[in-house]
């Protein structure tokens, strides 16, 4: 028997769809708190010339903005890829209670890898984690981008 | 002899004692490029509602669009303050080549504490860093912010 992904994370999966149609390295991500999806995103650095506009962060911004806050108590973010460091620290900040990404990340990631930014006695604040829900096509995603952008 | 702050980090203590008559925790932030400055900022998580509106964060999104990049190559950063995990993931995605911070956060940085988001080997650019500059009337404006809010 084969579980579907839950509807945040085949949410956050469309939106890292359309951000490679936009030339965008594809990665999605959703706020949920309870059954209600407070914001939807995916990554824009290119198209907003903007650095720090991960999908992530594009999210957690949108959605402080719909509730009126800058702490997104009780909140779940939904991401296809581990959250680097930037945005594991910006997780923090914001309070989110539980994440889940579904791809791991060796090269960019600061939640298993690299900075392991929850990790450290000084994290003031660590959401519950969960890795791996819907990694495959996550995964398969980001490679077929990179790929068919080497091939030119 | 004693010699004067440079003025890329006067104009970042400036703007922090700003902030903190906004009620905003002060810690400024200045981009320069050569001789030009590029953009000057304040902490406003609170009066933005934004978790990720650090000083750092604000100074790199208002100098990438002011430059039309989100590549900020040549650029230096001043800060008040040791930056934390999210701003250093962010001086390294927006490829900052220099920074410089005034005081060390034991508590809450992320350069030479905690994350040492430098300092692992996957950190795809790191700036050269200098800290110090400033540091102690950078540290008395926090000390006397949070002095003040303590006795409220």
């Amino acid at each position: 028997m084969v579980f579907p992904l839950p509807a945040p994370m085949r949410l956050a999966l469309d939106a890292a769809i359309a951000a490679a149609k936009e030339s965008e390295v594809p990665v999605g991500a959703v706020i949920t708190r309870g059954e209600q999806v407070i914001a939807v995103a995916a990554n824009a650095t290119r198209t907003t010339n903007d650095p720090t506009a991960h999908a992530e962060i594009v999210a957690i911004r949108a959605a402080c903005a719909k509730l009126g806050t800058d702490r997104l108590v009780g909140c779940t973010l939904w991401v296809t890829l581990e959250p680097c460091a930037m945005c594991a620290g910006a997780i923090t900040h914001a309070r989110i209670e539980r994440l889940y990404y579904a791809a791991s990340d060796p090269k960019g990631g600061g939640v298993e890898h690299g900075a392991r930014v929850f990790s450290h006695s000084t994290c003031h604040h660590r959401p519950e984690v969960t890795a791996g829900l819907g990694e495959r096509e996550a995964a398969d995603l980001l490679r077929d981008f990179f790929l068919e952008r080497r091939d030119r």
